[in-house]
């Protein structure tokens, strides 16, 4: 690696960094993809250390097999790149301002440019066709500056080399899922009936950015939900102002956020007496977790987990439609997913030590919920480990 | 409209949303469109009030130019839908689960049998083809799922109808100036020396969603961004745990947000004594701004804002590469923009009484950074009015 002008603060080693280029290499290679744009700010991050919220213009990292990677952005946040990544700043490369949401010109264009300027007018070009921050239009761009290119679909090409954490990488996820304890004993704490919903965000919004420690809390890539009584059976409202009630059921779902790695975490508050519905939920729903942690073992398969989940539920009546669920690590909003294996009954990947997952089969019925979470990580032999170490149930405040 | 099941809390009354149909309606007979996708989060509340966090999975709104709405997303997400929307409940549709992140299938085949059942497998269909949540995969199912649809692009179609505010709307861009200006009030309390810089954001996302007064806080699209001194250079750093030094500047871009619409707002802060260049452009950048607001006059074009502001800032010497302005109001992360005008001197849109926007004309030179800005609304007569109260000013904390 280059030597670079700045004291930057990495958040990892240099051989993790190559440990993370040499396996997107080889990706590379396999796909037969000679240049890969990668466009996915979390891949952009896992690759380079880039971290800025740039993400709403366009952007990306280009990888090549035998030269250091290429930071290319805008203008303006050049400066961010060449404080963050660890390539040297002759890696660095903006455009113009004019391109930024521009009716008459793409920031592709650009790229395209550079490509040709690099000889690759006629590469065979990775790019991550199913990404929030890839649009049809820049793909349409892209490939009529660049007709000569052969453009490659490398949709989580590199979110499935990030598949396997390091032991760095599961050090700061354990810093993240002390933020998600913090978080959690604060809500316990603090949900009564009576107090307006948003009071309570506020507040472990507040934990969740001062971290545990030294450890300083960063922005999680979901708001907090937490949606309360019948709109409990809509996973992803968002709060407002209004009280928490007696007799209602509230899930809380949260994560710490530790220099960008998440540790989800899921608990339901009731407040009141649970009618039986809720109990005989509570009691399933504990019993196929402790199964599917059972089952989340080194040599299964992701299905093996939905499976071992599904037999209690069923037995007590409940059939859930949604997977139950998926790796973590490092990202940026929209989602702390990484959009590679789905735990559900047909997805056969093989699990292996140091994969990550939020293990979440949330309960969402016509007019109730209910989320008992687990981060967990798949070990050499046992179990799979929990990162958070709270109670495993619904907590009821009478 | 359709009478609903739920006790609804719609944020606006029924001819604001009657108002905002008409306004697409007329836009997609403008441009040919029978049938147009709405994937912006953003777009699909203004038509139809839906509101949650699950635009991290492909989800739309169905616009029609003689029935209602449709909005069509994940199955787990109708709950939300139904709960959110004012159109009927038959006009909410979901996909299957076993559709999400699926490497074997994708939602777009799910909307396309939709529209096939619909008998629209031939319609000229509006596709947002530049924006975050619809990739360019989501394209290219779509397209080859209906192979008889003649695809148009109608990026920023809904975007445009948007500019002009409702007075509904500018209520709500009011409120949300409180909860900026009470951000802002709480930095300039908070911000001294040697208190860590995670510490502050921890109090000012408290400050943002307890609000002020009844008006609970909504969460911004984007994070508090507030580099400090050499990092200023960068305009989208985001917050650590070191602490803030003496002899350095830091800009604080944050923003009030009051049920989904924002108003920007952005203050320095120089901890001891400026140096002399901080104090000319200070002058230089306040003189621009006044100018700018002076030239923000309805009958007048955004390029005669960015050209009033860059003759003070000539003068001082200071070029600016970068666009001074964009739309605000409604929106859901990444971004607080409204991605239509640029105020920028290539941009001739002709500014109209309700036009808000964030007059931004941030300094970002090679080793540091200055922020003074401020939310406008295009008035009847006269100059710009601005949401928030506070002095146009460096703020310097000796």
């Amino acid at each position: 690696m280059r030597q670079h002008r700045f004291q930057k603060d990495l958040p990892f080693s240099e051989t993790e960094y190559e440990r993370r280029l040499a396996l997107t290499r080889a990706a590379m290679e396999r796909a037969g993809i000679e240049v890969l744009l990668v466009t996915d700010p979390a891949n952009m991050a896992w690759i380079t250390a880039y971290d800025g919220w740039s993400f709403y213009v366009h952007q990306g990292v280009l990888v090549f097999p035998d030269a250091d990677p290429v930071w290319w952005g805008r203008n303006q946040d050049t400066n961010g790149a060449i404080r963050t990544v660890w390539m040297g700043d002759d890696r660095v490369i903006g455009y113009a301002d004019n391109y930024v949401q521009s009716t008459e010109r793409h920031p592709m264009e650009d790229l395209a440019q550079r490509l040709i300027g690099m000889g690759l007018e006629g590469a065979r070009l990775g790019v991550e066709m199913e990404n929030y921050y890839f649009s049809a239009k820049a793909y349409q761009a892209l490939a009529a500056a660049l007709p000569d290119a052969t453009l490659i679909d490398a949709t989580a090409l590199v979110n499935w080399q990030r598949g396997i954490k390091s032991a760095e990488e599961i050090a700061f996820m354990r810093k993240a899922a002390k933020i998600s304890e913090k978080i959690v004993d604060g809500l316990l704490e603090r949900v009564e009936p009576g107090v307006p919903k948003h009071q309570v965000v506020a507040e472990i919004q507040r934990d969740a950015i001062l971290g545990v420690g030294d450890d300083w809390g960063d922005y999680a890539s979901i708001v907090p939900l937490l949606p309360s009584g019948s709109d409990a059976a809509a996973p992803h409202l968002t709060w407002d102002g209004r009280p928490f009630n007696k007799g209602e059921a509230t899930f809380f779902e949260i994560a710490g956020c530790y220099r960008r790695y998440h540790t989800p975490f899921c608990r339901t508050i009731f407040l009141g007496e649970p009618p039986e519905i809720f109990r005989s939920a509570e009691a399933a729903l504990v019993e196929g977790l402790e199964a599917g942690l059972e089952a989340a073992r080194a040599g299964n398969r992701a299905c093996d987990i939905a499976d071992a989940l599904a037999a209690p539920l069923e037995r007590a009546g409940i059939e859930r439609g949604a997977r139950c669920g998926y790796p973590i690590g490092l990202s940026y909003p929209p989602d702390w997913g990484e959009r590679t294996i789905s735990i559900r009954s047909e997805d056969e990947t093989v699990l292996q030590p140091g994969m990550t997952f939020h293990f979440m089969p949330g309960l969402w019925m016509s007019d109730w919920g209910l989320e008992i979470t687990e981060s967990i990580l798949i070990t050499e032999n046992g179990p799979a480990e929990c990162f958070c170490d709270r109670p495993r149930q619904m907590f009821v405040k009478p």
